[in-house]
């Protein structure tokens, strides 16, 4: 078996799973085998729409998915009010998940889908593709490097997109009963990932919203942010918007160097990706006004789009699950886990008017 | 009158009034025709190690400089806290006021300091020498492009420098009787007249300070930070430290368009100085993951370094008001007011326990 490709089944044709349906394509180790929706047509128009194989077996309801023998995992790119629901299901029948973010509204409910997935011996992992892209490897390694880039001082995200006034109304993003979290939970998922990514994954001790969000009629947030706090004196801040121009930056400071990227989530060109590095720089002292040295921009290639390097990742802990009996790798779920308790804390923040709260607090 | 120079002396002759003390004997309409030292010896001193020519007239006390009746200005590089006194006196001795920022422990001090310029008829402005590069101005029009840049929604800046245990032991910067306000002062004043002037000058109601401010054992601030909020939904968010690496970041983000610098106070490069914009950057509908268009490097070019254009803009209203009565251009003043506004806010916030703080409190 463990030399079979892992068969993916994908619950939900929603726009967002065009990329991760033809990764699972793409994938050397994982064949996409079903597609569900709500209806047979939505299904046969998504495989027809991105030109997926036409062995792929199309389900009008996503519980036949789960039913399927021949399934070993699913992806769920559903709404996020449904996630709890259907990754509960796919674990009871001992599918593998593979959940797209955020992974729930509340770390309650994540502890259900977790508690599902640990007891019936699945993989869990969610959605973060950038992670998977060589360059956050690479970028790991210049901030690990304690001689150029020193003691983690400040991290600071920004990510956004101007949503436009169709997704405004329409997308589920801005819909209480679907995606509550509206731009936290879309990108402000980001945010906080790439600075517990840069932080060691370590839980800051205090977090503080930014003052006057904004929130649309029926009170999904379109526009927050916030400051993190450790022990030891490392700072974060983020912001997220649905209402400003695209942009996914992520700004690490230390002691000894700086680092910047301004394509985080989804890289300029798809085969490379750069970041900006810069260690020890200081006013040349022959020539004043000029810095040396000046950052430098480093590139890293992607032989494939960084979605099959996320699916393939995922399929490696199946394969050995499957073909070795090994248990789950469980710190994908430790880091949504994570993730999902500092979005809590601001959220809470949010509620409390802004006050600190202590992320731990919410487990 | 109006043809002739503006004959300038130096109050103080720290290293801050190197790179000054040159822009004065190279701006065409200025001359730098004295020095005033606590002695005699550091003046001299001063002159010879930055070469300037031997007509410049040493003093050993700072009020000589005042009393000289060649002298028509005066630049003031003295330690924060003894700038009310200096500025009040070089005022009231008709000498413009070109003052080194930050340019007062608070407000109350500064409208001491203004109200002498105003009263005595003579020029005031502080020593921000980034807004005078062209950069600024180009970058001006590029966030004033509505159709290109969109509504203004997230100032987002970050100054620094990494100062070493030297500085962090002897530097005035860290002295609470002569930098009280230290990082704050000296890098956030950068901060915030960047995010003001992003801001268009206008006022934000709410200041927020950042946790975890770091003092030093006298309680001088060496890192801290705040965000900033407007009626209209525009947010700031700034942080400023002496002990993380060099780095003179602003990001400003509208609708349509995102504007980068990370040199913002002195251009890598003392030819020219360029900046990042993009606009309506969208996902390439063909190609996923890339963006299209990309942020594009524009760079403007300086013929001189932007101290002398400092000069030579106090230099100009200095001439105005000699040659041809007008009075001070008081735009300057203003700014640096609304800047020392913004300042005692977060400092105020801080010692509320980052309560929110409406700055026009402190006014």
């Amino acid at each position: 078996m463990a030399q079979t490709a892992v068969r993916f089944g994908i619950l939900g044709c929603a726009n967002i799973a065009r990329q991760l349906s033809r990764a699972i394509a793409l994938s050397s180790n994982t064949a996409l085998c079903a597609v569900a929706s709500r209806s047979v047509e939505k299904a046969q128009k998504f495989v027809a729409d991105n030109s997926l194989p036409s062995t792929v077996k199309i389900y009008g309801e996503y519980g036949e998915v789960l039913d399927d023998p021949d399934i070993d995992a699913v992806y769920i790119p559903l709404p996020t009010t449904l996630h709890v629901k259907w990754a509960v299901a796919a674990a009871e029948k001992k599918k593998h998940v593979l959940l797209e973010k955020p992974v729930a509204l509340d770390v309650a409910e994540l502890d259900r889908i977790l508690e599902a997935c640990e007891s019936n011996g699945v993989q869990f992992m969610d959605g973060t593709v950038w992670v998977h892209h060589p360059r956050t490897g690479r970028m790991k390694e210049a901030l690990g490097d304690e001689r150029c880039f020193g003691q983690l001082k400040l991290i600071h995200s920004v990510l956004g997109y101007n949503a436009g006034p169709d997704f405004l109304k329409n997308d589920i993003r801005v819909k209480p009963d679907l995606d509550a979290l509206g731009a936290l939970g879309d990108i402000g998922w980001y945010c906080i990932r790439s600075i517990l990514w840069a932080a060691d994954y370590e839980l800051p001790k205090t977090v503080v919203a930014m003052h006057k969000p904004v929130y649309n009629d029926l009170g999904v947030i379109l526009s927050t942010g916030a400051s993190l706090y450790w022990e030891d004196g490392k700072v974060a801040t983020f912001y997220c918007s649905f209402l400003s121009h695209m942009t996914f930056d992520l700004t690490v400071l230390g002691t000894k160097g700086a680092l910047r990227v301004n394509d985080l989530v989804s890289p300029f060109q798809e085969s490379y990706g750069s970041f900006s590095l810069v260690s020890e720089s200081d006013f040349a002292h022959l020539e004043p006004g000029r810095w040396a040295p000046v950052p430098q921009e480093h590139r890293v290639g992607s032989e494939v789009p960084q979605e099959v390097l996320m699916v393939n990742e995922f399929a490696k802990s199946v394969a050995k699950i499957r073909g070795e009996g090994l248990k789950p790798d469980w710190e994908w779920a430790k880091i949504s886990r994570m993730t999902q308790l500092v979005m809590d804390a601001v959220k809470a923040s949010m509620e409390k008017g802004f006050q600190a709260v202590e992320p731990v607090e919410y487990s």
